[in-house]
């Protein structure tokens, strides 16, 4: 790799890191609306967040803010961008092409984050051959062939929670760096590939115990 | 509400309430695999933390393990279920008929978290009548009438990022506690109205930095 990359010392707090995908995303909108620069004040306004809080995340990663201009929204943009990997234009693969995998594949997901959705892969006979977003689905029985003769970064897992070790035990045998696991079942990080297990029930949950707690908090203020 | 529910005081972090949900869904596993008890280094080593992080977490809500005999899986989970409104036996309403509404609507994540999916609505006549687990898509014009005829505790929300405003300021207008948004589009908390803003793309942004950390570490290791 020759491009230069800044890097994320090991300094900045992970927090921080897991904050500037927020960050991207509200720069995107503010791209969207032709807002080429913004205070640290105004983009606090709009995140919900304290401007204090944005001067100091974004400290982080070097002097970007200046006194009376306020950020340069295309360069941060960039910047962050950089930061998180997103110019490394990485390229997925869906395994699993029912509705969630669907899904993902129509959604700008994937290209507004800089990741090439390349193949679609699915055991079901009916499914194969489909187009979704003009990839058309493959069978499963190809996806060692597919990935021995084209570069696949990320492997998209939204198979049934019972395929999922057998299909990631497949996934590990070959170069994939990343796995993005919709499967609901734990899978552990691999020597070479990072795991990124997604877990809507839990997400479900904590909106149960909010809305708990919010009544609980309501009922004590009614006595 | 007269069923006495434990409360979780203030002084328990948010961020053992957030871990809870996978102690619970962890706690399910074991239950399907009829474990009656588990030592907090058994139930450590299966989550991948370590023992006393659960005596800790677990030790916030009361004096569950005994020593030499660990936890009663059955009880932990209950109590852990009421301590996050599983029991309040919320009911849910799907709002968007897409991908991901149907597969939101055929999964399990509801049901495994005592929230009872009662209908879906969409825009789409093509979809209209047609089901999912059993429940016809209804047309969205009947929403306001079937919320008033029905409680609704949770709208999950699938719409298109575009039309998710609009929704909300629908949602907002009747007497539903909790918003699941998947739209993309952050929604604020409603004065009665919790949100739970899902966003897929953060996700995925920072799994990529995560590979991007992974491979700049080992070409620093090759060096």
């Amino acid at each position: 790799m020759n491009r230069k990359v800044k890097e994320i010392t090991p300094d900045i707090s992970r927090k921080v890191v897991e904050r500037l995908p927020r960050y991207y995303r509200y720069l995107r909108k503010l791209l969207s609306e032709d807002v080429r620069r913004i205070s640290s004040v105004g983009l606090a306004a709009r995140m919900g967040v304290t401007a204090s809080q944005i001067r100091q995340d974004l400290n982080c990663f070097g002097d970007f803010g200046r006194q009376g201009y306020g950020y340069n929204v295309a360069e941060l943009y960039d910047i962050i961008g950089e930061l998180l990997g997103v110019e490394e234009k990485y390229r997925a693969v869906i395994i699993g092409a029912g509705n969630l995998g669907r899904f993902l594949a129509t959604s700008k997901t994937f290209m507004t984050r800089g990741v090439y959705l390349k193949a679609i892969f699915d055991v079901d006979e009916k499914l194969i051959g489909k187009e979704f977003s003009g990839i058309a689905v493959q069978n499963m029985s190809e996806f060692e062939n597919y990935c021995s003769k084209n570069q696949v970064d990320i492997a998209v897992l939204t198979v049934p929670a019972d395929k999922a070790a057998e299909v990631y035990g497949r996934i590990c045998a070959l170069d994939i760096s990343g796995v993005w696991n919709f499967t609901g079942v734990e899978l552990p990080h691999g020597k070479n590939i990072i795991v990124q297990n997604v877990h809507l029930g839990d997400q479900l949950m904590n909106l149960c115990y909010h809305i708990h707690e919010n009544k609980m908090k309501s009922e004590n203020t009614d006595n």
